[in-house]
């Protein structure tokens, strides 16, 4: 049979849920920033050069076996080991190893969420998460640092709160010391758990706190989860979570369920290099690199963005917020942008309610070269002038198909 | 803070599935089998002697960033040549590369099943399929390829059939062609989507039909699912799936929100084995090396469990399912067998029904030495032979603590 012959006759019935699960743009967004010279400001992919070399590998027998779900036990104790060095008390029993953090929004959304659960979220946020609690059934409710409790306080406890503290996606806000000990009080005092995501944390290009939110809590149910997709290669897809033992049973079993355990060629080369000498001076390497192309773009928004738009330097991660002046739908700009060789992420899809038009846009800069950085800004630059002037943009390929 | 100061003075209110997520026997079994010493039937854990020799990797940078949720092309080129060559008609684009094929169940259990959906399955099949369609809700229904519609023509027509017709998990056994019939034209007339399930299709020791049922199709919806796990190595965790057309859009959708995309290392990897041309020889040599295993195994039986079990020699993959003649409830014989140094898996958590007693266990033949096998049936015999005459056995431990 071939698919062209047989198309069913009959649609099959999907769940429930699959009415909820849209195309996401980061996926869309993929293909587009494949195409040959295109310059990329929209995905967060890190920089090859900062990758490290792998041409001299030699794989234990031993890793090509299955094994445990909660991953391999020296790779959790030097996990632990890194987390209670950054200030945040864990046992390597706590820890478990994620095919990618990614994962770990996926079995948090599992562990918490049914039709209608509360989820209190930033908003901005990271959109592939909001993707996935939506699937589950979520119900968006406000975390703000700012607000009085947090935001929290509402008229339903959310189920859980989802927060970027150090070097969020997309504004690239690092929450402040007040901030960090204000969401704590919220969660303790309002027993809400908290989920914490920190995949930027070893990008830090300022001096800033960074102390996990989860070291603070005193009552509240926790998850902390990191990644090294940054620190080391996405290719490898490992991260890792740490949880409050009262989330660990549960959390262990989907894991199991979702796909045994995690990849154990990336655990055996990932434990190497937790353990290798050279890290912190790789690190370092890696973090001048991305601090100088964070400088050259932020020199570049002055150079062609005064008057257009306004940001926050980003103290840390991969990304500017670019608050325009225009509140105009970002979305629409981006046929423009594509057809003229330059790619963003469009502000809307981070924000929980689905605005027809927030008037921002991620920019990342780690990924393209200082010359693209100028080139693409300057372009940029010229269809936001033209789009706030009312003289329009060209184009019609919708960002989300 | 520690674990121990603070532990939560509330219970997070979790979703409502979690209530129905049972701890697996095969994860408290691994804890079990890792012991020194312990003969294991338990697992379906492949020989590591079959693993291939992995001392001069030479990983290239470009499998180090980021990739497509769908998988690497070339891989789902190669992987789609594979299936042609084997029957089933497919393009690369239907083709969706896995991190393990236990993530095409969690996948496939997403797209389908709300609370109460029924679900046509196999008795006894997977039971990590079981435990997850269980965790999305689903309601068991029968399939049978020797009823009549295969067992499928019952008062609600169940969202997708789940099968493994080629060397099951966990009797062995392989589906004759007319048993293929029968469940393509079943699914064909009642519009059930089929989820094959196809991990053991490499390891074939005796000739017979291996052509996937989902090749058979006309009509009906269809997911076809395969695995580098027995073929390659488990560590890797790679698997895929082929999907109708109309079942792709979403596959794809939940694959990029359960873990972007899967592991670009394994992929690499995988892709090259798959174009070397010495792989013929290597499944060969594979299938020799458990073969004689099988055979091993097989003359072990006859040798301690004549008179006492009946079993089919299976004609491929990791398993014999072993039927007592006394009707006992092999949960309960597991305890005395681990405190003798010999593990097997319990036939029960393999019903959907979750029986009481099913006086059948699955014992892997692909792990154990020779002499391991020799020793562990004797020692398995014996329990069997005191506890079917009521002399009871040893031992309180209990298979899912």
């Amino acid at each position: 049979m071939t698919s062209e012959t047989c198309a069913p006759r009959f649609s099959p019935r999907f769940s429930r849920r699959i009415a909820g699960l849209e195309a996401s743009p980061i996926r869309e967004m993929l293909a587009i920033i494949d195409r040959p010279g295109m310059i990329s400001f929209a995905g967060g992919l890190p920089a090859p050069e900062t990758f490290p070399d792998m041409q001299q590998l030699a794989v234990p027998p031993a890793a090509l076996q299955y094994g445990a779900s909660e991953g391999d036990p020296e790779l959790r104790q030097a996990v632990a080991a890194e987390l209670n060095a950054l200030g945040l008390a864990c046992t390597p029993a706590q820890v478990l190893i994620l095919s990618g953090s990614q994962q770990g929004i996926d079995l948090v959304g599992k562990l918490f969420i049914d039709t209608g659960t509360p989820v209190a979220v930033e908003a901005p946020t990271y959109l592939a998460a909001l993707q996935v609690f939506r699937y589950f059934g979520a119900r968006f409710t406000t975390l703000d640092p700012n607000l009085p409790a947090a935001g929290l306080a509402t008229d339903e406890r959310p189920a859980f709160a989802y927060a970027i503290p150090t070097f969020q996606n997309p504004t690239g806000h690092c929450y402040d010391a007040a901030q960090r000990a204000a969401l704590a009080r919220a969660c303790d005092e309002l027993q809400v758990p908290l989920f914490e995501d920190d995949p930027y944390r070893d990008l830090a290009y300022d001096a800033c706190e960074r102390t996990p939110v989860c070291a603070r809590l005193q009552r509240a149910s926790w998850v902390y989860q990191g990644s090294f997709s940054k620190s080391l290669a996405p290719g490898l897809r490992l991260g890792y979570l740490v949880a409050s033992p009262d989330l660990l049973t549960p959390l262990v079993r989907l894991k199991q369920a979702a796909d045994l355990h995690s990849n154990r060629l990336s655990q055996w080369y990932v434990l190497g290099q937790l353990r290798d000498a050279g890290r912190p001076a790789r690190i370092a390497a890696l973090v001048e690199i991305y601090r100088r192309k964070r400088d050259h773009f932020v020199q570049g928004l002055e150079r062609y963005f005064s008057g257009l738009a306004d940001w926050q330097v980003p103290p840390g991660g991969l990304f500017v917020w670019l608050k325009l002046k225009a509140p105009l739908d970002t979305r629409q700009l981006l046929p423009a942008a594509i057809e003229r060789g330059v790619a963003f992420m469009p502000g809307e899809p981070f924000f929980p309610e689905r605005p027809a038009g927030c008037g921002a846009l991620r920019l990342n800069f780690s990924h393209a070269s200082v010359e693209q950085i100028e080139r693409g800004l300057a372009i940029l630059a010229e269809l936001v002038a033209q789009a706030g002037s009312g003289a329009g943009v060209k184009g019609t390929l919708p960002v989300a198909r």
